[in-house]
């Protein structure tokens, strides 16, 4: 009779896709090379049904679960350890986007020729007494507390006195014994009445190649498991008709086909047991992180992430600033914005929807918050709908109260974010942040549009006596330009002037480049105190080299990204911090913290009183009494506000 | 008795709005300057209760409707025209953004000083028998069959025989009359039984200062409108108790209240009348006009709207591209893609929201297009789940009539649309819409990301034999850098090389590139044939004055933008078309003609075979055959695919 063998069928549990999963993020990333796993396997089972007299032969099944990973390449392959018997490849392709696993296992089993023949298995009853079954039970128990589990799998019985050895002191144990002493044993996953398991296979080849037999005793360990009760053990003998040395490698089988019993990869496809929400948010991981593990592995994306970012404005500007975060995989964004999404905003602002413009327009900071949540759950958004008491705006008697929480409202937003983005509408709103960033020493980036130029810059740190600079002096705010106070721009601006006149694609290549701006800051070493880089092709000074010292893992970090859509060309710019700032000057910053709430009420009845303050006012007297020109120019003209 | 006056009350008819709507966006534009505009109004009107023997007085009502607008200036003060007594002013801002329209009507009269008073009204029945009243009705409709409309609303009527003529024709018709023949008669809007109505008032001014009168008769003509009857007009006598000649203008009075009795303007909100879609349109197309308007005169906003472009790949670039496309106001975009959303996609594809990744995902192109009309309900926009054949991906028997299929379609596509993106995840789905491009002589925009580096470029037309170029040579397409053909590069990536590593903000920048690039090109005189402009800093020949002469209303109009955003610097580059290109030379070209399908289904099969086609290989076998070194880069490297 032909021996066959009970093949294995491989049962991989959940887990071990999950374990897979954070392997594959956090330890292998692109690494492609083999890696250990390990396998467990039950010995033969027959399982009752209830209710019938009958049992039923379970599958020998292979199993991998979560600790299939071992922490410390085991080295299973060394020198005799029947492991080797007994190994499994497992090829798979794990994606990751949808939580779809192909795999497909192989046994590998040399194949004999001629092939092994066997006698009918008998139980092991038929062959021992009670007794002996009790004695061999005592040994093996005893044979496996004194080696290891690498060791259980294959062992030598002794027929006499049924003791127990490994596989590799076969001459020592078997010394003097005649060959009907002989049973080689193995942990049988099979079930069946007349067969055993595949693992016989390469034991088998291992007999003839090692020790010649053409004929050996095999016992097939079977349990049942967590009783000391080996009753459901097999015994037969396996027998070759001749011997035929093996003179070279034999052929080898053992892919395991699929579940149309086809040779071919299975696929486990997890997604539908998954949260749809944790899916997302591996997805989206998985594409962040591809971008350390192939092109920069300095990149610190948990930086990023952590960063808590407050856009002042959700409008062109906000909307696409918000998205780049996303991108980034920022979790914690807040809009802050007084007006409602109108009409026009949809086709420009691409976090509002036709729908959030009727019955008068939702609140644009609420909305784009919701809308970002609907874009990716895993975000916590943030609407707060106020608008920023801005220079040359009065405050009324009634007023004031309001303007006070909101300024204090303000001072909070600050306090509890980490990067303050300027994306609003007018020139004057931008005055507060600007003076809060300084004092606070927060990030803050600045983006403002014209027709066709647009400008991204990050603040320096006000005058910032604390550090001393490679190039002598702090950079800029967007006011350190200028010798007038910001004031009231908005009252009476006709239809023209109420929206902002801008080429289309200008926000979003504006707001991707102030996003990417942050990212670089903070990657600089010298975070937000980091000097101004500029480009390798212009004539200010340094070179590419000289910057190279000290920029971004991501590249240049500039101190104003001045770009012109009619050339498609950007200019790299750096402005020093003026110490008659009205926004950002010492002069201010102290005023501020001596007299707090009552200065800024100065500056929000009359702009003018900046100019006071700083100093202006008595340089430009001066400047006038010498009869000069005094170039009241500012930026305005060229780049006006976002919508 | 003091004599008082019936106020006017405006009646601004709702459609009055909607032509001054028009007026703006496509005459008035930025033009601030006052503009005629003509009411009319009924004389004094009493309207019977139903049901009940009273009748109700109707305010005096000065009404403005769509007519309001005459088509020239019509000159109304020359001369003695009466109709200068009964002039009105309206101040008026359109908020064309939330459709509410501010508005403040004067009716500018002039006071007397002293006043004039008045002895009671009387019925025209008191004064006059029946057929004296017929007479002086036969006389005004004589009169009114005479002169035009504006001599209507004032004339003269002399006792005896109840004829009528023009005010300024006083001196000839009283000729040889004592003062007890005049009559000054007015078309009277007043409905009250006491009270003349308010254009008396600078009637009387005028008899006061032209003829000096102290004492008139004045009669009051109210008719019901439609029947010929004027017996409900009255009669009184105005009386200055001294002559006080007149020596300087008087002061004036006549500002209308609003519906809180304040003096203020009104406010007419049409939002909640309007079809909010209209409202979208309105607005959208008020954002668009005012960059005409307000920056560019020549910008072809139609031309834009009416480009129908279609986008190959709704990912990262699809999305974006999208979304300029509409800010720009274009009305048809159809998306091809062959993917469903997975959940990495919605933080970088901003067409996508979580809910379209559950259960699988949604097919990309649909959802994208269902996402763009959730946006803006006006846009016309199509989604279309399809891939695109590609060389080097064999199509089997099988799949023979589904291919054929799929090219038919694309085909249809291209002739479709005026504009083709290819903004896909792989280099040699390009090839095949870069092949129908130069075929049917389309504008194609090719966008493609790296890490931090995009390409944006338009492709020339081919060889274009049709036309000689200034610089001599046409622009080449994606392929013409190649001595490759683009093959399979998709089977067996690893996960890494499934998605697009690209930093965030990448995408936006390109996508927005890429339609401004379509948008500059739409606006060049030489359209698709256009040469490449070169930024004016770059040392590569033409200086800005020379480029100056043929570019864009919107600047430069580069052939290939490549983007690097490690240093925030564009490079404006352009690139021959090669008369061995795999995609856009003759012989490929030829070969498709000739041979069609047939020529497609060999180069799937195996993309060398445009090596073989285009002479690419006999030129390397001779290369080779020299000993030459043959770089085999391309851009691959730099410049990945959009996933």
């Amino acid at each position: 009779m032909l021996l066959q063998f009970h093949p294995w069928a491989s049962a991989v549990e959940a887990p071990f896709w999950q374990v897979l999963t954070q392997r594959k993020m956090d330890v292998f990333k692109l690494d492609d090379s083999p890696k250990p796993v390990m396998g467990y396997y039950s010995t033969g089972q027959q399982v009752k049904i209830p209710g019938k007299d009958t049992t039923v032969a379970l599958p020998a099944r292979l199993c991998l679960g979560p600790p299939a990973f071992p922490d410390n390449d085991p080295n299973v392959s060394s020198g005799y350890s029947p492991d080797v018997l007994n190994r499994f490849l497992l090829i798979t392709f794990a994606d990751l986007k949808k939580f779809k696993f192909y795999y497909w296992f192989a046994f590998p089993a040399l194949v004999a020729a001629p092939a092994w023949s066997s006698d009918a298995m008998q139980d092991v009853s038929q062959q021992f007494s009670t007794a002996q079954v009790d004695s061999l039970r005592g040994h093996l128990e005893q044979y496996r507390q004194i080696y290891p589990s690498s060791q259980h799998g294959f062992f030598l019985i002794k027929q006499h006195d049924l003791t127990v050895a490994r596989l590799q002191d076969w001459d020592t144990f078997y010394a003097g014994c005649n060959d009907d002493q002989i049973i080689v044993a193995f942990a049988d996953p099979s079930s069946l009445d007349s067969h055993p398991g595949w693992p016989l296979r390469n034991l088998l080849a291992l007999l003839q190649f090692r020790w010649k037999r053409t004929n050996v005793r095999v016992f097939c360990l079977r349990e049942v498991p967590g009783k000391s009760d080996i009753s459901f053990s097999k015994i037969f003998t396996a027998t070759l008709e001749e011997y035929a040395p093996v003179t070279e490698i034999p052929k080898a089988v053992g892919w395991e086909k699929n579940a149309q019993g086809k040779l071919g990869p299975r696929l486990a496809d997890l997604a539908p047991l998954m949260d749809p929400i944790r899916l997302a948010d591996t997805a989206v991981d998985l594409n962040l992180k591809l971008m350390r593990w192939r092109v920069l592995p300095g990149l610190q994306l948990e930086k990023v992430q952590g960063t808590r970012c407050l856009l002042l404005g959700a409008g062109t500007l906000g909307c696409y600033v918000a998205r780049s975060l996303l991108g980034w995989g920022v979790r914690n964004i807040t809009f802050l914005d007084s007006a409602k999404v109108s009409f026009s905003n949809p086709v420009r602002q691409p976090l509002f929807d036709f729908v959030d413009c009727l019955e008068g327009g939702k609140d644009k900071a609420a909305t784009a918050a919701a809308n970002l949540r609907r874009v990716y759950p895993g975000v916590i958004a943030t609407g707060i709908s106020m608008s920023i008491p801005m220079p040359g705006h009065p405050v009324s008697a009634q007023g004031y109260e309001a303007a006070q929480k909101d300024v204090a409202r303000l001072e909070q937003l600050f306090d509890e974010h980490d990067a303050i983005f300027l994306l609003m509408d007018s020139r004057e709103s931008r005055w507060l942040p600007t003076v809060l960033g300084a004092k606070k020493k927060k990030i803050v980036i600045n983006a403002a549009l014209g027709f066709d130029t647009f400008l991204v810059m990050r603040h320096g740190v006000g005058q910032d006596k604390e550090t001393s600079y490679g190039t002598g002096s702090p950079l800029g705010c967007y006011f350190c330009n200028d010798v007038v106070a910001p004031t009231d721009s908005l009252s009476d601006r006709t239809l023209d002037q109420q929206c902002t006149v801008t080429r289309p694609g200008l926000s979003a290549i504006a707001s991707a480049m102030a996003v990417e701006m942050l990212v670089s800051l903070l990657h600089h070493s010298s975070g937000i105190r980091a000097p101004a880089d500029r480009a390798d092709t212009d004539d200010q000074g340094a070179t590419a080299e000289e910057n190279a010292l000290e920029t971004s893992t991501l590249g240049l970090l500039p101190h104003q990204i001045r770009g012109f859509l009619s050339r498609f060309k950007n200019l790299l710019i750096s402005g020093q911090a003026y110490d008659r700032c009205t926004a950002c000057s010492d002069s201010i910053l102290e005023a501020y913290d001596s007299e707090g709430f009552a200065f800024l009420l100065k500056v929000f009845q009359d702009a003018k009183y900046l100019e006071d303050v700083t100093g202006l006012t008595r340089m430009k007297e001066e400047s006038e009494n010498l009869d000069m020109d005094w170039d009241e120019s500012n930026d305005d003209e060229m780049f006006s506000d976002d919508d």
